[in-house]
């Protein structure tokens, strides 16, 4: 698996996973060159090639200088998230439901580790997975956070219910989340960017929340409805 | 000027902007012929195309079976942005710096029109300004808020302090957001994605703000603070 870009491979560094190599655009410079250093201290095996030997390496054609290797990405289990509790207040869990574009699914990543969430499930069809461009895209949050992928979602808010969770999906025709008490544990649910959070889905959450919308155009991007639903959250926990 | 996109088309026919004509894909439905209903009670002359053609006609290359076509996009000056004043808690402008990326600038719109605020100001170099893909990107806010293009941002913020406006950069080794007083008349200034607010912008700015961050990556992608900003205002000024 290829990790692309400088953000990403630089946040890879600061994680424990085994990096097989690196390749690096010949005449390293700026936020480049701190990444070498980085990789010399760590051992690991940099190896500089021209610009169009690193494009034809390239999976998302991004690669800004710089491509790291490592085994395939590897998920966690609901039950890992569910015991990662980083915030006294309780869990904190994003469901991602039917979100298939990888901008989304980079973003949703990027949003939920900023916000100190133990973790992202998403279901093993209709969804995206984490590649490589959903890496580049989060910022290299993918490589922090947990992320769960399960084979059936309405299941996986079962056992969060079983574990005491409350759990909402974020709609736009749903309860005002400022007159929510988000505190506890609890899980948030996002849709695909057109469909939304599925029937289905809905009537298996506790609640629908969004956030009041004053325009003319009636919804918020799922990503910014997740990050304004998840940094609520952070602002009651404190 | 084209307009492409469902939901663009859709929220155009909203306003009482002149639209000279709308292609539409042969065989349209679903949301379609809501907008093909629209088109009719305005009186808008609808052409029926097959896909190829509309493909040619296409500037942003994801049309979705439409295209309306309007005058060039119109910006609003300053004033104009601070006299609309929506809340009665004072204005709410957002400033945008270096925002050069156009999925950005859309975001910014689409998350300005949402949270209600009164417009957005972008300035003349070193910015994407409003054409097709931001229009499409904004789901439509583009043709609903006012967007006001300055020739010195800086000037901007002078005049917005002379109005009484309190003038807050976004970044991320900021102020805590959830400590500061948000009515009152604000304007929120946002960076581009790499480069943030400038050293010279912020100088100007009465304050710098930031979202707590509680993982390894170390910011928030700049629309999504954008919306964690405007909605952390919106809840504190109803």
């Amino acid at each position: 698996m290829k990790t692309e870009g400088r953000n990403a491979v630089f946040e890879l560094l600061k994680t424990d996973k085994s990096i097989e190599k690196i390749l690096m655009e010949k005449g390293a410079q700026g936020s480049l060159s701190r990444i070498f250093a980085e990789a010399r201290k760590k051992n690991i095996r940099v190896q500089f090639l021209d610009k169009p030997a690193l494009d034809k390496e390239s999976v998302t054609g991004r690669h800004q200088g710089v491509i790291a290797y490592t085994a395939e990405y590897e998920y966690y289990d609901l039950e890992d998230i569910i015991s990662e509790k980083k915030s006294s207040s309780g869990g904190f869990i994003v469901l991602c439901d039917g979100v298939q574009d990888v901008h989304n699914l980079g973003s949703v990543l990027r949003v939920a580790e900023c916000a100190g969430a133990d973790g992202v499930v998403i279901p093993k069809v209709n969804s995206a997975s984490v590649n490589e461009s959903v890496i580049r895209i989060s910022a290299g949050a993918a490589e922090h956070i947990k992320v769960a992928r399960v084979t059936n979602l309405n299941s996986a808010i079962d056992t969060l219910k079983q574990n005491g969770y409350w759990i909402y999906a974020l709609e736009a025709d749903g309860e005002d989340i400022y007159r929510e008490n988000l505190t506890g544990s609890i899980a948030l649910v996002v849709g695909g960017e057109d469909s939304g959070v599925k029937r289905l889905t809905r009537e298996k959450c506790d609640k629908t929340l969004s956030m009041p919308i004053f325009g003319k155009v009636n919804s918020l991007n799922a990503s910014i409805a997740l990050g304004v639903a998840c940094y609520e959250a952070v602002r009651q926990r404190r």
